[in-house]
This record gives C-alpha cells, sequence and structure tokens, in this order.
C-alpha cells in the first residue's frame, strides 16, 4: 500500500537532508500549470521555506492558462514566481534555421517541439546559476519527472530529462496526485489533464497509452490488456537510448 | 601501450557497428575548431561516409578563428558544414533576463559562460531532427568529450554532455591527439590550445592543472605532486553531481 501522508514527510526529509549534505542554498524550478511541478514545488517549499524556491514560467508561443495556473500555485505557497518569455528567443533561433534556406516549415515542426523544453532547461540553468551567485549558495535545479514519464521515455533528452534532484522519480502518475491532494495542490492544478503544452495534444493521445495502465504494468505487467503491455514494453525499449550513452571501450 | 592506429580502427568499427543494430542514418555535431571535434568528426567520416556527417559551427560572440579553422576540417574531409549563428538567439534571451530588472550585467557573466554549450547542444539537436525528418533515418549527435576533461568534470551539464554516442570519452588528451595523428587532421586544429571559446581563458588556466597531469594522474594517482593530485581529486568529487541525479526512493 502506499501511504501518501508518510511518502509525503519522507520526500521532504530526502530533499532537506540532500540540501544539508550539500550546504545548499535554493531551488529553481519551472511551473507548468500541470500537476507535477505544482507537486513538487509544494514538497521542495515544506522542505527549505518559500524565500529559497524559485518558480518560473517560461511562456513559449503558449496559452495564457498555464500562467494563470502556475500564479494560483505561486499564491497558495508564497514562493516567488518569475516569468522569462522564450516566445522572442525561439522566433530569433529559427530565422537562424530559415537563413539556411534547407528546410521547409513542415519539416522542422518536430524540432520545434523538442527545442522548447530544452530553451527551458537552459533558463532554469540560467536563473539557478545567478540566484546562487546574487544569495551566495548553490541553488539547484529540481526535476519534476514521474515515474510513468520516465518509464516509457515520455520526455526531452536535453531538455527535462536534464536537473540536479528527483523527488519524484519514482513515484506513478497515481501516487503523484495523492501527494498532492496531502499537500492540497489546487484541484485545477492537480487534476488537469496532462499535456506537453507544445503538441496540442494531451500526453496520452501522443502515447497512445494511459497512465494508469503504465502504473499498473510497471507494477505487474500481465495486469493489462495484451497489447496495451506491448505497446508500453515497445515505448520503454525504444527509449533507452535516453538513459544509456553508448561509449567506446578502449581496447585492454 | 597505445598502439592508436588499432584503436583508431576499432573506434571506426565501433560507430559502424552501433549504426548498423540501431538502423541508424547520420551523425551530427559541433566544430568548434578544437583538436576534439576535430578527431571525432574525422571518425565518423571514415566510419559512415563524408555524405552522412553534418558539422555545425555556432558562432556565439565567437571570434573568427574558430569559424576559419572548422572550415579547413570541413574541407579536409569533405563533410558538409553548416552555420547557425547564435549570437542573436543569445541576445535575445539576454534581454528577458534584462526584463526582470533583479540581476546587474556583472551577476549574469557565469550563467553568460554555460548558456552557450547549452545553446549548441539545442542547436544539435534540433538540426539532427531536421535531417532525421528530411533524409529518412536517424540523426544522432556525436559527443566529443574526452576522458581528461570527463573526469575533472569540465564540460557543462545540459551542455556539451548532452549526445547520443561518445567515442573519444575513454580516450586521455594525448590519446587523442594521436588518433588525430593516424587520421592526418590538421596540426592548426590538433595542436590548437585548448579553451572554451567562451570564458577567455585557456582549459588549463581554468582548471588550474594541466592536461597532461590529468592522464597521469588516472593511470596511477602517485605519479604526479601531491598537491596537484589534490586538486584532480577534489575537481573529480566535486563535479561527480554533473553524473548522478538524486532520487527519492520510495520506503517499500
Amino acid at each position: 500500500m502506499f501511504d501518501a501522508k508518510k511518502e509525503t514527510e519522507r520526500i521532504i526529509e530526502f530533499i532537506r537532508n540532500y540540501y544539508k549534505e550539500n550546504n545548499l542554498g535554493g531551488a529553481v524550478l519551472g511551473i507548468s500549470g500541470g500537476k507535477d511541478s505544482g507537486v513538487v514545488v509544494a514538497l521542495f517549499v515544506k522542505a527549505l521555506g518559500k524565500e529559497n524556491v524559485v518558480g518560473i514560467t517560461m511562456p513559449c508561443h503558449s496559452i495564457p492558462d498555464d500562467k494563470n495556473l502556475a500564479q494560483l500555485v505561486a499564491d497558495k505557497y508564497g514562493f516567488e514566481l518569475i516569468n522569462v518569455d522564450l516566445t522572442d528567443t525561439f522566433d530569433t533561433f529559427k530565422g537562424e534555421i530559415n537563413k539556411l534556406g534547407i528546410f521547409t516549415e513542415d519539416e522542422t515542426k518536430n524540432s520545434d517541439i523538442n527545442l522548447k523544453p530544452r530553451l527551458r532547461m537552459s533558463t532554469c540553468y540560467y536563473i539557478a546559476a545567478l540566484y546562487s551567485a546574487v544569495k551566495g549558495k548553490p541553488y539547484i535545479v529540481a526535476g519534476t519527472s514521474n515515474l510513468c514519464e520516465l518509464y516509457v521515455g515520455y520526455f526531452t533528452k536535453g531538455g527535462d530529462s536534464v536537473h540536479d534532484i528527483a523527488p519524484i522519480a519514482n513515484l506513478t502518475v497515481d501516487q503523484v496526485i495523492q501527494i498532492g491532494e496531502v499537500l492540497e495542490v489546487p484541484r485545477e492544478v492537480l487534476y488537469r489533464v496532462p499535456s506537453d503544452g507544445l503538441s496540442g495534444q494531451s500526453d496520452e493521445d501522443r502515447l497512445g497509452v494511459k497512465y494508469k495502465e503504465i502504473a499498473s504494468y510497471i507494477d505487474d505487467p500481465d495486469s493489462v490488456p495484451k497489447e496495451v503491455g506491448e505497446r508500453i514494453a515497445r515505448l520503454h525499449k525504444n527509449n533507452q537510448h535516453k538513459f544509456f550513452i553508448p561509449k567506446y571501450e578502449r581496447d585492454n
């Protein structure tokens, strides 16, 4: 059984200990308006105090909903929320690509989707380094990936997968929501349909499987219909390259 | 003993096998004008053929030297070299940070240094995805980190450390140069003083130790003077966080 209250306390303890052991100052993370960043920021505020947590909204041709929901979370927990609009940066970069004159606009669609999380990661680290300089103690970047996303490789290599501490990487979507209930994350955020906010589709549409099915499969592969299990296994296998970089080993 | 000729052949074999096993199309990498990217691109051209290799120069407030040396390498091996100037993208991003009005220009210096490799990584993946779409076979990003840099953590997390295949990650700087000799990498590139091109200092100035000393230390920690060994050990230890992300483990 999953004891959400006890796990919540243990995660907070885990964060606190890591900061103490490494003499760290604060945490920086992107606030998307979705449940994962909502739950993670609440955990960090409980662990470190609101004055040591910085949330960032990073719109990039985004819907205004994202920012409003992020503000709702910031108001609830009282941490500092800053806004770095990446729309112009994204467009400037795209302008350079257009100058090459060797790709059509249509061909850049998929590249565009993954560029955004990479710019966001770059922004989180930029801000973390700035706060480290100003506050005189290291600020690190908190990750918001959950176990279901990680299992099927639903993240951008060099984007959301790059961070310094992973508080919910071993929790399924359902468990993250239970933690969110304990922490009283606003319901609009906690129960928002998960979407990358990039492709215009929900995560589950893009994946072709439900998060509940992934959680169930991780627990017991035989608990889901055969085709569903095969699809999850295929996604898992095809995305292993995001975790392991093949290295040439010397002939000794 | 290090048999440079044999190791060169084995690396080329390693690359070829990985591409065959995974049904990959080509390789994309940043060409800095330094030895690591010069040697790696030569290895990929030998392994895959020049028509399957794309080099990118990515100036970002950079000296023109970099681009000229990159061109020298491209002329030598005949691969396609494209240029994506990141100066305007960098400046646009900085403009957004300035809008926050909470940091002085001086405080952003360190953040700026690490932003550049992150934008370059984002660019390599952007171009790799574009070539994958156009050519109908996956293009992956080749890494150029060597063992000495990796050992002391001399790289940017989320920047040059993000790639899909690592052909020289187990070779010291000296061994990389020997491979470069076998492949006849232009001497201006192979023997250029290593520098990040970002900070205005050479790598060895920034590190406070020589690459030769690091290689020697890896081989036998007692082979270098005591203070040098202590400095290398400290750099190694302090940078371990770039390799391992602490994850909360559930209470089972």
